[in-house]
């Protein structure tokens, strides 16, 4: 017999990038960050007494939500820690948006939020980007014609690392009927200086989502966090969020991690460098990229080279290069780069050298 | 403006036991068990790379769902390794109920599964427990006729300790029209053979909750498992668990303490010993409890005792021994007490022999 839901029986769940557990594969297809976490992880590691295990860990995070609320100029009941960025998503459908309601986001986008909304058995509802990867102008006007109760934006985007500009973000929170979340699962990969956390004292309807995931090497850990005004985060905090979300180990390794922010943003800078030198070397192969300020490149293959995205993507992998290929529509002809480190880029490109012109 | 949904709005969230975080306090208010995890815990962190932590873990935990399907001599298809039990239940309520359908339980049972039932807006169904603490012998028809999708039984029960017998489970799971959640939390502390899980092979309906807190000492992990019929484990696994819901290092720890029966089963007995001792103690002190095959006795204050449950429970507080108290109906007269080490019983039953026989 089956049990499933009709909404359950009739999706599909989410496709996450492929994870090979060799060491030899370069893994540029689910920009992971290419560097270790900070020494100050290490530490926590060293010091802990596995004793404390047998306790219940800190319910709520507070320790790790009183130091986010500091980084960012808010207070600690307008941050809400959860396990990844993903857990977030979902407490932000499951806290706000009925089923049968609808749940708004771009297309393309991350390929999580519609798995998310089908779940809640909620109609999407797609607004198409323009060809140059930007918003149409009546995008709110869009969402509140089709009354959704949810829009999903990440910035900056996936798969196409655009930016949104800041007073653009605070515009569209304005003209939305309802909430507004904000991805930023990306934002620390910004080479210049931009900041949005201020919004949500303006903006009661707008969720921004941050994770540790990219930004502090550590998307094994599975901790992310949400910033909004309390009347958004309460709810998510004492009733829809599974008590006890958070583990004790995790707790102490994002608590130093967020606190060594000299560290990270080191990381950050390597990155960026990479990613320009990354952008100039693919145009010298005859490959085309937008400006990115994520931690990935979004490459097309023009018909001029010899050799579809898709063929690329098999050729890199027979050569242990792991990218991301997306078989949809306007993306088909791409290829979605992580940036790695510099070894790991050389090699990328140098193989991509081979490939595109054999001699 | 309030964003909520009207069940959400209607609800409170779940009411966790106090966790205080000084060191002085007896704490036997949560169930914890009183000793530490397997010191093959210590050696996995001791030789734990932080630098793996950069990247996703293993999305479904199988190297973890091989240990338990060995365990339980069933198959990796039928494990699902989740964050504590509370994401199982949580899961199945989202995978197999539709909001509005309603979700089956006892009264009284574990706090947590009337609050996740109003999450998902469905309504409840309560069968009081005979005043043995056993179930009426027509509660699965209760179940059918009240077009019940979800039935939850803790087993052994919260919070009187009461097992089920085996074949009672069995034809629980055949008479029932839909899902069977048995809730084995608890089940480690059972002071005779008691093995269910071969009957996920005879019943497609019945889904066995494991969790790592109370047998292996790791509360503090959050980490749990799903026993059952492929057809039911399959969605959970691959559509409505978030993507990567169980960190890196969570999947180390868990593989090593689940491997370490010796060890975890030497605490068991320990934990069934002082059980055996605090229950004939409370007796001598005029205090009545049940059998309980739980890590806690529910204690019943008689009338012939000068002072009421609540009293006994603020005058422990204030002498730095925590226990729990439930203010409702059929338990306000009672203390749930766990048990703790010999040392913190000794205190216990030492400041319990003060309060209740001043000289």
């Amino acid at each position: 017999m089956n049990f499933e839901r009709n909404n359950i029986r009739q999706m599909a769940g989410y496709a996450s990038g492929e994870q090979p557990d060799d060491e030899l594969t370069i893994k540029l297809n689910t920009n992971e960050n290419p560097y270790p976490p900070s020494p100050q992880v290490n530490e926590v590691l060293n010091q802990f007494n596995p004793a404390s295990l047998r306790r219940y860990p800190p319910a709520t995070a507070l320790t790790f939500r009183r130091l986010a609320a500091e980084l960012h100029g808010l207070d600690p009941e307008n941050v809400i820690a959860t396990r990844g960025g993903d857990e977030l998503l979902r407490l932000v459908i499951t806290t706000f948006v009925d089923p049968g309601e609808k749940i708004g986001m771009t297309d393309p986008t991350y390929s999580l939020y519609p798995v998310l909304a089908q779940i809640q058995d909620c109609p999407i509802v797609e607004v198409p980007l323009l060809d140059d990867w930007t918003l149409p102008g009546e995008f709110a006007r869009s969402m509140n014609d089709a009354k959704v109760k949810l829009t999903f934006l990440v910035n900056p985007h996936a798969p196409t690392g655009a930016l949104l500009p800041i007073d653009l973000v605070s515009k569209l929170a304005s003209k939305l009927d309802s909430i507004l979340l904000l991805d930023e699962a990306y934002i620390d990969f910004v080479d210049h200086d931009y900041q949005t956390s201020h919004l949500v004292k303006q903006h009661d309807n707008l969720v921004i989502l941050r994770t540790l995931s990219k930004g502090y090497s550590l998307a094994g850990l599975r901790f992310g966090y949400g910033l909004a005004n309390h009347s958004l985060i309460e709810p998510m905090l004492s009733k829809t969020r599974d008590s006890y979300n958070l583990d004790l180990i995790s707790q102490l390794i994002a608590e130093a991690a967020i606190s060594d922010q000299g560290y990270a943003s080191g990381n950050w800078v390597k990155v960026i460098t990479e990613r320009a030198r990354l952008k100039d070397q693919f145009h010298a192969l005859g490959l085309l990229c937008n400006n990115s300020q994520a931690n990935f490149l979004l490459v097309t293959i023009p018909d001029s080279v010899n050799c579809s995205a898709a063929d690329l993507y098999k050729n890199l992998k027979e050569r242990h290069i792991l990218v991301r290929y997306f078989n949809t529509e306007r993306l088909d002809d791409k290829l979605r780069i992580s940036i790695g480190t510099r070894a790991e880029n050389d090699q990328l490109l140098s193989t991509l050298g081979e490939l595109l012109n054999p001699s």
